[in-house]
């Protein structure tokens, strides 16, 4: 790569121009050195010396260069043409440019008013960095302007279409890193072209930065033919422009030439949307930018090339006591390269008629509204969730499927909010298979590819996004709410954990923002998890894992909440509460099928506010204290524990039961370790501290230990759950091949209280005589026996049961 | 569609032989529609009764009737050219597709007897299918000829790459499905091309099924132009055939010349390669089967388009008591247009004529064995890790790195294993940075595409891949492993959470096919991770989380192994341990940074032997019961912990101390949940039953409470962790703000022994003034306090320390 290979026509930029620009990214690149290296001396005012060398060279200098090349010719774009633009960092570690070009246009300072912009500022910008106690290498929450924290790879492109969805004037400028670009999310999102609607929503202007390696091998796309690549991007649907070369003075022209190009097309394309010329998908244009990684840095170092090669990926010259002294001598003339008497002043400010190249107030990248996204956040119009309460005559009577339910509140929130455009649905093509079908009476799915007649909630303007992607649903639904909206994932509770590492890098991005004023709270990433571990009547084994709420409790307490409403009425009380909530990862997990109801809807609000309660009408320990507690969180396990506590009563009516349903898992951990969590002695009021605790659970059982481990009845608590044990087969056979069905449930029971006596050990023999029986049923007839399927709690609400 | 549109020559196949293979392919599709729907009367030898029919219907017929296409399709060519192919079937529920080929050919009844080939048989195959007890929908373990149950989308193309891998005769036939194809996964998959060497590597033929629709979607790529999809996948790397209609004779006849064309040009590659004619990345061929959903099935069912839409994804016609009475008639007119008389003689046993089209012994793609890998597993050969052993000359001497040290014998195991071809080393190109960098004295990474001079460790045969992708390096490895080879994942820690779905699936396939005599061990899933939580000296909060072990304990006790070496003597013992093992998940996790060694190799066998254990040398407890237990497992744990004793025992020198390190997770598990887990005796009599226990764990604090909930001992188990908080810092910072760092670790001692007295009050304020002064400094100084850095435990090895 010795001459520019440029693709486009140059531009009619003017030199004069282009001279200040090349000052401005030289001042860019300067500042990023500065923070690899420097403590100290930052305007080099006198000859470098180790003791102006940080102690510890940690940074990322391959990917920077670049997208300083990058910010500077936004910026120029931006006031040509007045854009709404952000910036979204996707290479790794590309902390160093963002700061520092937010630093130049100054929003750095107006955030942080300790990083002047002077000498002083500079000392403490360039120490600050991956320093400990300062800020990370990344584009960080703590960056301004970032959406985008780039510490894992893959979402980039994903986060970008969220945040244009519904944006119409904003234009998302979105660096993917040639490395990235080999992650399995990063390769599907390019497909995001075909939901999005020119019309209604923003622009995605991807930029791929193709600087050859990742950190010590090359990179596919930089190895493959311009052939190759260019068919690539043109079977993905976009109209690719090459911008290919080092010679400085070239890629400008080129660049800015190729940003004009592509900000016309997106314009026309727009104009063409609006008049509703064609409805045909456009192709909407994109930049192949190559240059060399560590670009302007060392050609050469002890003899190995450093500038285009994986050795510029970190630092890439080492200085330090132990080091060749010639290498302080490099440093100091690689920064010299960039000539920062020319850039700033003696004073260490930007030279006023390079400061005036960047764009002003809301329009500077560092300072846009949409990447502080709480700031433009309003709250949804949410309708009486009330008004959707299931009538339950009696306790157990047949329900229509809790999410189908739920659907209906979800829709009329669609339809509260169709002026705002700020609530959307997101799910990998399951919004029917979880049956919220019904929110099809309010929208469609967003599809901007052609429609056959015989599809169906398919519009180029639907607020539910569906592709068969957990990653792109998640990455879209967090870019969605980075920059100011609402919105709910649906999801099959096993596959969620293709996003466990997504869901980790939001939980870490919100707790980071919480703890900088500046950073307003965004909506809460809502997770609604249904066809679960119990009902896999026709999915099987592979699909039942409810191992993701353990993923979540792992996560910074003030950041999680999981739900697991009981019923519908309940489901409805936890959907409105979430949708209304702040800065949160909320996951529900609830069913889809027709299942029983229990409470009504006062109920249900009652026990939801608490989180977790005594269900006295179940219970027939009002006079005393229980002999056996009979716990259950989920709707399959609440069923179960019903069944059995009938059993129990039936059969051995001296008994004392409580039974407890637990809606708000952390309501088990203790007060001290999340605020949802009980005092000991309000558990210990609810559990006993010394009866048997029979806890039927949704999930793994250890779950439950690990949030009780330190109770004061912790001992006697005996949790059934899902341990791996399954096939395609009835949801109540699915209970006994983990043994949490009734029968087990009882048998629990009775081997924990010798007080069962005879009675408890005949009652023990007839159960498993039972489980016997249900095995060859269901074995020759392939469903329940009729008294498992007819099963019914026998009691009118509000009836008294004691 | 309504004619075919064939983009290649027909075929000059006769038409007889098309005549024989539609008939085939219509005994495939009459046993698929059989096992979603039949319990009896399996021939229709009696007009259809609605108790013939199964009670409840379960099943996808979408992908079938396609997949049953191809696989027919693909027999012939395995006649015709002599393959040695199997066939992996990518889209979801492909089960009755697969599961009915195999019995056509014969597999099936030789692995399962009782399916007999007559119509006692098909009644059995027709009943067992998605039902209670039967076999799942999925080509599941139970599968003869599977290797890839495709419940979870998305690594079709990943398995089937790895399955190749060093199988240079292997020609797998993947069959992708087009939701599929949306998955990040896979989109990144198709890349797999430039990892491939033609000489020493099989092939892999992928067949795009583009039906059209996903659940209730229709898929990306079937509404992108012909000209689009043609584009993407030439930018891709491969090349293309078209096979596009629904007539089943056009079809027949552009399939068959299609796959003629298609292996004619593989063998062309294969034979350039051989006589390293172009060292050029070939462009492999690759086939598009555009054909309608639910191909051949009922066109419309209550004015419903079926054939051809997203309504024949699942069970495409109800037929029970509750529907109308001509969905049975619907459905024998379905099933009869298979004309079974023609198909199977009166005893249900396939026509001679027709059977003779299916391949013969092992080139059946249902029996050959790389489908069944242990078959063909061979142990490797393993130098005697001994022999790698570092020299500890007293507790605590500098070592090199563990993962550094442990990279020698993994590479000697890939010189020893070179002629065999079966072992590699698999990871998102980290395995320089995670210092395993010497196994580059012994091979290269595998990479087929232009290579620079300044490029490193790249040749077109290497044994190690490596590619940006985890989803990639799993499922190479796990296609690799399938087929009956070794090999090893090295990947960062935080980010293996990327694979945790692969990893489930990958455990249940484990769990599943060890439940099948006829299926044979394979060889471990081994995971290393490094970089860990507590080493993010440059990387920070993103990168820190060590969760994943958390998400394997939950997978079945007889399936998944977790590892906590202390040092590198620990590590290597542990490594060949793990490389010995069959058919479980190992996870090893370990430090790659130079730190302080601990034990002789001798020491090192007898420890990790055990697994747990107390280590004498650390502790003062010999004579009598200690006053606290202090546990560690994990590299920085046990430094902090053993500086934590010396500080303990210099100034509270009559504390009686135990130090009990862990190097095998689960030996905290109780012997009944896992054959590790230590008895209650043992366990108690490692941790007391009654004294303080204060544990520094590598992952989040909770796991071992998980582990530990039920031990005696449980209630004075205190256990410190990472908890969340992190940045860019140095490690013992990071257990500072974790509290898990030795001053911590002795408060935590004295907090909870009020026998510390005045001395212990004093010592904890001196304590807490050091962790001020530690603050200051660090952030002055941007590394440790001279002390943290130069602490050494003071004692030569085999020393008596008491």
């Amino acid at each position: 790569m010795e001459t520019a290979l440029i693709k486009t026509d140059t531009a009619t930029i003017s030199s004069d121009l282009i001279k200040k620009m090349d000052a401005y990214w030289r001042a860019a690149n300067y500042l990023s050195v500065g923070q690899l290296y420097l403590r100290d001396n930052p305007l080099l005012k006198e000859p470098l010396k180790l003791q102006h060398v940080k102690n510890m060279l940690l940074g990322h200098w391959g990917t920077t260069p670049g997208q300083n090349f990058i910010y500077t010719h936004l910026n120029r774009v931006i006031n040509k043409y007045d854009l709404n633009m952000i910036y979204v960092s996707g290479p790794g570690h590309g902390g160093p440019a963002v700061v520092g070009s937010t630093y130049l246009e100054g929003t750095y300072t107006e955030v942080y008013p300790n990083i002047t912009q002077d000498e002083e500022g500079l000392k403490k910008l360039f120490t600050q960095f991956s320093y400990p106690g300062g800020i990370s290498s990344h584009a960080s929450p703590q960056t301004p302007g970032s959406i985008h924290e780039g510490g894992e790879l893959g979402y980039s492109l994903s986060h970008s279409f969220g945040a244009v969805l519904d944006n119409p004037d904003l234009i998302v400028a979105c660096v993917v890193g040639d490395g990235e670009a080999e992650t399995g999310p990063l390769a599907t999102a390019w497909h995001s072209n075909k939901f999005l609607n020119p019309a209604t929503d923003g622009v995605v202007l991807p930029i791929l930065h193709l600087n050859g390696y990742k950190i010590s091998n090359p990179t596919v796309l930089a190895r493959i033919s311009h052939e190759e690549l260019e068919q690539l991007f043109l079977g993905y649907g976009w109209t690719p422009y090459f911008v290919e070369g080092d010679e400085p003075e070239l890629m400008h022209k080129a660049m800015a030439a190729t940003l004009d190009k592509a900000i016309e097309q997106i314009r026309e394309i727009k104009n063409a949307a609006f008049d509703k010329e064609n409805n045909d998908r456009p192709r909407w244009p994109m930049i192949v930018l190559r240059s060399p990684k560590g670009w302007t840095g060392p050609k050469e170092v002890d003899g190995y090339k450093i500038e285009g090669n994986f050795r510029s990926h970190q630092i890439p010259l080492a200085v330090s006591a132990s080091t060749p002294p010639e290498h302080l001598q490099i440093l100091e003339n690689w920064m010299k390269s960039y000539k920062p008497e020319e850039l700033f002043d003696e004073n260490g400010k930007l030279k006023a008629e390079l400061a005036e190249l960047a764009p002003k107030g809301e329009h500077r990248m560092g300072a846009n509204p949409h990447a502080n996204g709480g700031q433009l956040l309003r709250d949804l119009r949410i309708p009486d969730f009330r008004n959707y309460a299931v009538s339950v005559p009696f306790r157990g009577a047949g329900g229509e499927g809790d999410t189908y339910v739920s659907g209906r509140l979800l829709r009329d929130v669609i339809k509260e909010n169709q002026q705002k455009r700020n609530f959307r649905i997101f799910g990998p093509d399951e919004t029917v298979s979880n049956r919220l079908d019904i929110i099809f009476e309010a929208t469609n799915r967003q599809w901007d590819a052609p429609v056959d007649p015989h599809d169906e909630f398919l519009a180029t303007d639907g607020s539910v996004m569906e592709m068969l992607s957990e990653h792109q649903c998640e990455g879209w639904l967090e870019g969605y709410l980075l920059t100011g909206r609402h919105g709910l994932f649906n999801c099959y509770e096993a596959f969620i954990h293709i996003v466990d590492s997504m869901f980790n890098q939001h939980a870490k991005w919100l707790k980071a923002s919480r703890e900088l004023p500046w950073r307003r709270n965004i909506a809460s990433l809502n997770i609604l998890l249904t066809s679960t571990v119990w009902r896999q009547d026709h999915n099987g084994f592979t699909h039942q894992d409810p191992g993701f709420i353990d993923h979540v409790v792992n996560k910074k307490a003030g950041i999680v909440r999981v739900y697991l409403p009981p019923d519908a009425n309940c489901l409805l009380s936890v959907t409105d509460h979430c949708l209304r909530s702040y800065h949160y990862v909320n996951v529900i997990v609830a069913g889809k099928h027709p299942a029983p109801q229990w409470l009504s809807m006062d109920e249900a609000v009652a026990h939801c506010t608490r989180g977790i309660g005594i269900w006295d009408w179940a219970s027939n320990d009002q006079d005393c204290e229980p002999d056996v507690v009979m716990a259950c969180s989920g709707d399959v396990p609440t069923l179960e524990t019903l069944a059995a506590v009938t059993l129990l009563r039936e059969h051995l009516p001296e008994l004392k039961i409580r039974v407890i349903n637990v809606v708000d898992l952390f309501k088990l951990e203790k007060n001290t370790e999340h605020t949802h969590g009980l005092s000991d002695k309000d558990f210990d009021a609810l559990f006993t501290t010394s009866k048997p605790v029979i806890f039927a659970f949704h999930g793994y059982p250890w779950l439950v230990h690990r949030l009780t481990y330190n109770r004061t009845n912790n001992k006697n608590i005996h949790v059934r759950g899902y341990k791996e044990e399954g096939t395609i087969t009835t949801s109540f056979d699915m209970t006994v091949l983990n043994e949490m069905d009734r029968f087990h449930l009882v048998i629990d029971v009775i081997d924990r209280l010798p007080e069962c006596g005879s009675k408890g050990i005949y009652l023990k023999q007839q159960l498993l005589d039972k489980l016997t029986e249900h095995k060859h049923y269901i074995n020759a007839n392939g469903k329940d026996m009729p008294e498992i399927l007819n099963w019914k709690w026998e009691s009118k609400l509000n009836d008294e049961t004691k």
